[in-house]
């Protein structure tokens, strides 16, 4: 059977680290251009638009966007108006209002839109899921803290108004409203600024799950040493812990054994799957508690950050 | 044709100046109960909870929520417990999160949910988008500004984390977003909060329209003298000019002749319409640009403000 013809949109760190190398292992997509201003990936042609690659490569039949999330809306409208099939790296936009135009872009043109979030990907993720179900959440508590000097050098975007540290607490937040069987509200949250920038270093998030069990959140960007993605959940039929962004996780202490393959491997083998079906997954749930932080915190000011 | 019963839930400014009015106006609803701490309206039996009111008037078929925005989550869910039909006024929750879960819960009971946004049953509201079908936009001025001391005496969850000056604000997004035919979205934003609140006193956010248009709003809660609330926008086909709150509206310098009543009248008629439909209006656009605005909004620090 032959390859579906697909593009990326961004070659950047996260293309080149996850999307490239899926896309290589992949036996339902060929990576055959790249929309960028950049060189494209071995074995890509490049393009400086869309609308150029749709006419020279006619057959190319999907688009995975990896560009920053600022100017995105146009992009993705061409897409859809080149009659494309869309994937989305996290996070989905800039704004809930963009994202949410999206979806309804993709229906109008009877194109699949998949907005991905990776972490739900991470080997623990259904495992976990499949463990909490029927049991009573009493409390769960987040550590998201990680070096933004490792996982996000030299771009400037990442310190744009918007996201900053929320960037990768959003992949946490991904988890949560995946695995956890009621809704999350935020009652509360205290975003640190650094002096010198328009995007939170930090913040800890109070929220509540199904309006009862307290969920406490912890996202940092200035973690040096070791790094730390951890979820804690107590329940009434014991502790389930997730570490190392949810690919692995304990069961009351001990280590659960998991199947499993890197996560974009599995984002792919999902967007193939949503292709089949001729069906759109275009969960917003996360950044809509992301936007919520925002909206209900209180703001503080800290050291300047002094990055690159 | 016998009434409705319905009941209010919070009786403050809003419930006494609006809400109870419209309520005695109607030939639609009667409104026979009220759960608050406060004194109920002439009439009405007072209760402590939905769960006491049901018990004791079980034939009270709907409720009306004017309390603060924080807390409505339980009090919605029990409503919807309850039996009851919801309407709801704005802003709908404290956050966007809690707010899709109305929705939810309305479905999942089978009951009917309003989300009303009174800005949009002013007169010109109707009248406007019909005059604009059609057109090209060109560009779209907003001003919205009004003095807390009248609007919110005395009212401390105004200043909680949260809306602020976007809790008059979102009003003009509620007209925006049904009168414009394209969809909008936020591209910046700064937004001025006090050095005493927690809460922006003042914002100024640029939008799109459609892409392309250029949106310029401007929200103040400080506006002594004269209180401003208009909507500008040019056309390809001529300018619009909608004023006091979208109740006046003129055409090239011309004024239009309006029908129309108060705006709660017609939101209680629009509510018992959804009731005979058993349908549900919850559309959250101008809380998600809301939540934009504080998500790509740049903080500034001005002036304390001394309100009470």
């Amino acid at each position: 059977m032959s390859r579906m013809k697909i593009a990326l949109a961004g070659i950047g760190k996260i293309a080149r680290d996850a999307h490239v190398p899926a896309l290589m292992a992949s036996d339902a997509f060929e990576l055959v251009a790249a929309v960028t201003r950049h060189e494209p990936p071995e074995g890509a042609r490049g393009f400086r638009s869309i609308s150029e690659m749709k006419a020279a490569l006619p057959d190319v039949a999907a688009v995975s966007i990896c560009t920053p999330p600022r100017g995105r809306l146009q992009l993705i409208a061409e897409a859809f108006d080149a009659g494309l099939d869309v994937m989305i790296e996290k996070p989905p936009a800039a704004t809930l209002s963009e994202a949410r135009q999206f979806a309804d872009m993709a229906a109008r043109a009877g194109c699949v839109l998949f907005v991905t979030w990776h972490s739900r990907a991470a080997a623990a993720v259904e495992p976990a899921k499949e463990w909490l179900r029927g049991k009573e959440i009493k409390r769960v508590e987040v550590s998201w803290k990680e070096d933004i000097r490792i996982w996000h050098p030299g771009q400037s975007w990442i310190w744009e108004p918007g996201l900053g540290a929320f960037d990768a607490g959003i992949n946490a937040f991904s988890v949560l409203t995946h695995i956890l069987p009621g809704a999350l509200t935020v009652e509360d949250a205290e975003l640190r600024f650094p002096a010198n920038k328009d995007a939170p270093i930090a913040a800890d998030i109070r929220l509540a799950h199904a309006h009862a069990a307290p969920v406490l959140a912890a996202f940092d960007f200035d973690q040096r040493g070791p790094q730390t993605w951890t979820i804690d959940i107590e329940t009434d039929g014991g502790r389930l812990a997730l570490s190392d962004g949810a690919s692995a996780m304990s069961v009351d202490g001990e280590p659960v054994r998991l199947d499993g393959g890197p996560e974009y491997h599995l984002l792919y083998r999902q967007f193939q799957a949503l292709l089949e079906d001729r069906r759109s997954d275009a969960d917003l749930r996360p950044f809509e508690l992301v936007a919520d932080c925002f909206l209900l915190g209180r703001r503080k000011l800290v050291a300047p950050f002094e990055d690159f």
